[in-house]
């Protein structure tokens, strides 16, 4: 409401793969909006904007995931229907996609660049690998897929034109067809949709549209956004046995602080992080 | 985002019952949301006002429920701790409440005014009926809760001057203690919340609220909510029975006890079926 | 838990569309457990047979409809991916699908039947209507959508041996392409989705499978069922304005349309209003 | 269905805290159900018990939450109302309460042992302390806090004399009155629940049926348990910065592949705590 800090952000058109996009379309809320909605649970008034990115921070840590929910980010999307099946898996939003039975699907399909086009990965069997595919053969297989994609819009165009129900003359469209959707969901499902496809297991072709939306909300919530990055996206999980090799390893004992503070650890981060590390070390 | 018409609603303190409120924070959204919502699925570009008001009318007749799901609502509740025992029920929103273990809880309880003690319903097990208490034993009674909720928070702070954890020290306290939160929920949830929590059978308290709410938004989303007004609220629902009963009756009154079991109509189901028709026929 | 009752129903696969089916893995309660966690609501002890049933049909009756959330189904589905598109919208169920990235996609196409190709409706913008193509141009058709669905899988499996990676190869496969997962839900969200999908304006695709869940369910929650059948199926539901007109009409026919225009009836609600009303007075 | 394994589980009664319990009523699914789920998505047949181990833990490692999803728990608990209260926060269940609108409220109260009256916390604002209150003072206390229970249960009776309705007479009942509910909530959300409620921060009284039900599920799904309690019970999350930390700490290189199986990492979870050491320190 009443905010116009996000303006020109607002409605413009982010590039995705070959035909699509993410519009952020409206947003409700700013990292102040969490730090007043923790402070309900507190019972505490506001405070300086220091304290404020350290509420964040702590919020964050801890996974006190609540006052996340407090944004809300509605965008529109435009996206291959493989992309789409993906993505539908995240429950938590609110969804308006274009629909094929009302009406005519558009001729737009996703086409992958040379780049896109690799070999299955050998250890991951959900993967493509780094390996790319002979360049002839790229070419030959992107020809193919064009050339399908045209012949598959011929047959949806002449079933339409035999009056068949758009229903049922779209069954044979490819998975690689565009669609649209609206898209609302709140912060706290966003980063947890993000965490799950920025992950480089994630497919490529999702990835793309995780990375825009990331870089778009960096600049509505810049300190929830950091923290999100330092705690989570870039955070390592180690089992109960791998902290027993961990200690093994750990000869040198715990930094002092001003070796701390040089790698960004401090205030009660840093007495965190000492109570972390005691308790592995000492267990 | 860069809403100014609702200026003037948003923070204002709605009072509720004797200490509570509902304040509208935010708001994502209006009765073009919706519109425009609908019209990504339709694949069509945006209309006249008449056909808008027409296509949300469409929509709600038909619960094709997701457009609505596009309005987003914040608002921050004060609510005796039995009110929101029941509205919690309502698991689709987002809610950051004021926590009893970080902070202590204020001393503001919920008195009822004396219309509100009335004896229990004999026809409804879970209600109150229009029945008033004796006017004396009235006073009686709410002195005898006021002295009570008075006592209990003395002994409350009695624990916490003695340093018991304020964990502890709030168990004794009673249902009637306000507490406080926020609560964001999507327009079609809301309404879910509203159909509930307007109906007579709803209890008082939480109804107040459910009516200050619906006035807040009626005036955000004006078309939807008087759609919503003609379906649902105030819509009746006929049983596959009680449609065969409805087409004898007009041919003539309502049928005769007898007639009324051949369409299957019987036992309390009768009764019901009965207050039914009276109500629309003697409207 | 230790119920043989339905043993013969579980893993039973029921045949839909050409190469789909239905398979019930899994069931926690029944009718009875339906009435067992009402009471503990309601505080009551076991009653008996009939004092269940009237308690079902009262919480039907009444969208009291926690206590069917009580009662947990599993199934296996195996359903064409344009299909498995509009099921997935259901949200409250829990889905493992088997993945194309994964594993390679099974050469299984739904080719629809003469009977299902049909002319696009000119009354409903969403569905196919009752009128059949042309027989010669419809064995056309299905001899088309036969033939590109066979080349597509040629182009997978030339991907495939080229070892281009499978999250790639399949993009072009057609909607029309079986899939198969795993949907777990409770019986209240499954009378929602079932309400939604029984209903005539439901493709006819997804329909087959509606009926064929309906159908099982039935056996294992026979008086719900009933109570789904009579109070929410076969109901029909009139707004505020169509309340007035009913109440005219058990004087006399349905109003003319000046009359209508003053209960304020016109339009497209004022069509539908006269479809519903003769659908019951005709019936 | 059909399992009569866990028959001796069903309906027993666990004591929790002075008056409550936990009773398990209903299981659907177990260790197998998942691992078969999860071959749905990867499309693979069944394979030994020591590969399903394998899966539920490469499972639970990579946070691939949907296959636990299809084990479902009915439980019965009687807990107090404050406990209720942090319980019914988590919204991914179904519940059936006892109504204070329907029924009466039975006279049984939560009265803390000695030991549960502690001290605030300096340390942790939500939290008790170790320390204990001073001895003669805890008896006061208690006895203050079951007088006061005594009374304010007279006081209902009371106005239920008077015909006051339950709605209403119900209001000034403490915090601490006991409830009961059915809870019914699948695997992966169950797990979400008991870490949040097994954590140290979790007040003492929900921490008590976290540890029982904690018990009873490690029955029914032992591996699944076992795997949670390696990766997430017992797992410690290093942030961005920790890890540059903890870089620093690690002298000593990656212990060698034996010293790696005295603490239990092994197979593919050892090739994968290698890629994960390696990542930061090579970072």
């Amino acid at each position: 409401m009443n905010d116009n800090r996000f303006t020109e952000l607002i409605g413009k058109e982010y590039k995705c793969l070959d035909k699509g996009f993410v519009r952020l379309l409206d947003v409700m809320g700013d990292d102040s909006s969490i730090v007043q909605a923790a402070r309900v649970s507190y019972g505490k008034g506001t405070k300086s904007v220091s304290e404020d990115r350290g509420l964040i921070r702590y919020l964050m840590r801890h996974r006190h995931t609540s006052p996340f929910e407090m944004v809300e980010f509605k965008f529109h999307v435009k996206l291959p229907i493989f992309v789409a099946r993906q993505w539908i898996r995240h429950r938590t939003a609110n969804v308006n996609e274009y629909s094929g039975r009302y009406s005519e699907m558009k001729e737009e399909c996703y086409l992958p660049e040379t780049n896109a086009i690799r070999a299955q990965s050998m250890t991951n069997k959900q993967a493509r690998s780094d390996e790319q595919i002979d360049a002839e053969e790229t070419a030959k297989i992107i020809g193919m897929l064009g050339d399908t994609q045209f012949r598959l819009f011929r047959e949806y165009d002449e079933m339409l034109n035999k009056n068949v129900a758009r229903e049922i003359a779209r069954i044979n469209l490819p998975l690689s067809t565009y669609t649209e959707w609206y898209w609302k969901i709140d912060l706290h499902n966003l980063f947890h949709f993000l965490k799950l496809r920025l992950d480089e297991h994630a497919q490529y072709e999702i990835r793309v549209y995780a990375e825009v939306m990331s870089d778009i909300i960096r600049q509505i919530v810049p300190i929830t956004y950091e923290a999100f990055d330092d705690f989570v996206l870039n955070s390592q999980t180690f089992s109960k046995s791998e902290l027993k090799a961990l200690k093994a390893m750990c000869q040198g004992g715990i930094p002092d602080d001003t070796k701390l503070e040089e790698f960004g650890i401090k205030g009660g981060e840093r007495t965190e992080f000492k109570l972390k590390m005691r308790s592995f070390l000492e267990d």
